[in-house]
């Protein structure tokens, strides 16, 4: 028996999210079929961050076990060969039996892709989110400075979150500007169940105007989600990063925001 | 009776191209019922481009006539509430009764996004071609100087093709690469059926090693499509811009190229 690790990137329009369900329809239920495709077994596969419905992932990282011995290539291009068009491994690799795709990390990078423009996206109408006035990008960087460290982020938690605490640590937030998009990226050690979206609201609210830039700190020390703006879009939520430790010997922190050269 | 020109931005992957059909389903059977609602009667609309099954216009050009006299923004916000998410109106405006989007057209401009990779696309697998083995763009830029000028393209062109002349004026072509990204630009006063497409697959065979540059000028030369290698996928392709003569006063030669900022 063996322990693989896996990097996956998938387009969630057509997902239920990450998580298998009764009736099928999640990424995991499609990996999952096709894995045990090649490995002549039923296999289960644990991933880093439970993706939602609509949500995308340019370096999702999972692992499973597998008694059946096969070379690294049928890991990719086997499997890659069974998956529908919207997903794919992108590498695959042994890892240590302890190893753990969701408990061993230590960062995640959650991209939330925005189109700042007075007509909505129509192209790429399923991986952007939108807004149509224009948004101040300094004013949201100030902003959002008030979030990094460790905070109980309870007003920016989804009431079905199932996470054990609302304490989460935000590393990194990082805001830019290319034409009429906006690219935030959040670095943190996780995140609660719909974290970013309020966030990404929260934050289009202070870029527009609507709210000074320390009104986000009063609706971070209230708790209240009820203070927060609503959630944004799922469509330009992009799973970009996950890192370990570098004793796992995971390839690397993956990020590959296409739509940002 | 007004002429009104419109710019349009849409997603091919659901459509089966730009031109009616009689089962519904083209771009054109959702563009017009949509201003049919918002002008209160019948509307017939004519493009630039005629894109195929699976192409996307980032910036399509098209006019109709309408008698209901309406405000710019009935146009343009008015249609893209009734229009479904894949489709938008960038802009409208009113033009010459002699303005005709095909046929004032003096160029147009046709992109191909490739991504260049051994795994893939998956979160936009409708919106990239792909080819696995590494590519030589110096390879293909100098192979594709073939192609500049004034040529009988018979060899790029599809069986179905409806054009009067096989001859084209090839104006530019430009090729720039961005991580494992490759864009293709051809501008040409019009173009054959496939023609991108067919030679996308040519500089794939010269970029890969398969053929030397200078092939590329033989198949030209040969005017037989059997030379030329199979047409490349739909989904890395683009309208993504049409000019006209100044004195048509259309907003502009459109390109936003997202991908590639």
């Amino acid at each position: 028996m063996a322990r693989i690790a896996l990097g996956l990137e998938y387009n969630g329009a057509a997902f239920c999210g990450w998580q298998s369900q009764p009736g099928g329809g999640a990424v995991q239920d499609a990996v999952e079929a096709a894995l045990a495709q090649i490995a002549g077994e039923k296999v289960t596969v644990t991933a880093a961050g439970r993706t939602d419905a609509g949500v995308h992932a340019l370096a999702q990282v999972a692992h499973f076990d597998c008694g059946a011995e096969r070379p690294q290539s049928a890991w990719v291009r086997g499997v890659n060969a069974l998956l529908p068009p919207n997903v794919a491994v992108l590498w695959a690799q042994t890892v240590a039996e302890d190893f753990h795709a969701r408990f061993s990390a230590v960062e995640r990078c959650y991209s939330y892709l925005l189109l700042n423009s007075a007509v909505r996206p129509a192209l790429f109408y399923s991986q952007l989110g939108w807004f149509h006035q224009p948004l101040d990008v300094g004013a949201m960087r100030d902003s959002a400075k008030i979030l990094l460290g460790k905070h109980d982020f309870s007003a920016f938690r989804a009431a079905e979150c199932r996470a054990r605490t609302p304490e989460k640590e935000l590393h990194k937030i990082e805001i830019v500007r290319r034409q009429n998009l906006i690219l935030f990226e959040f670095y943190a050690d996780a995140f609660l169940h719909h974290m970013v979206r309020n966030i990404v609201g929260c934050l289009v609210y202070v870029g527009s105007g609507r709210c000074p830039a320390q009104w986000l700190g009063e609706v971070l020390e209230s708790r209240d989600r009820s203070r927060a703006a609503p959630t944004f879009s799922a469509a330009g939520l992009y799973l970009s990063g996950v890192r370990y430790h570098p004793k796992w010997r995971i390839a690397d922190f993956n990020r590959n925001m296409l739509l940002f050269p």
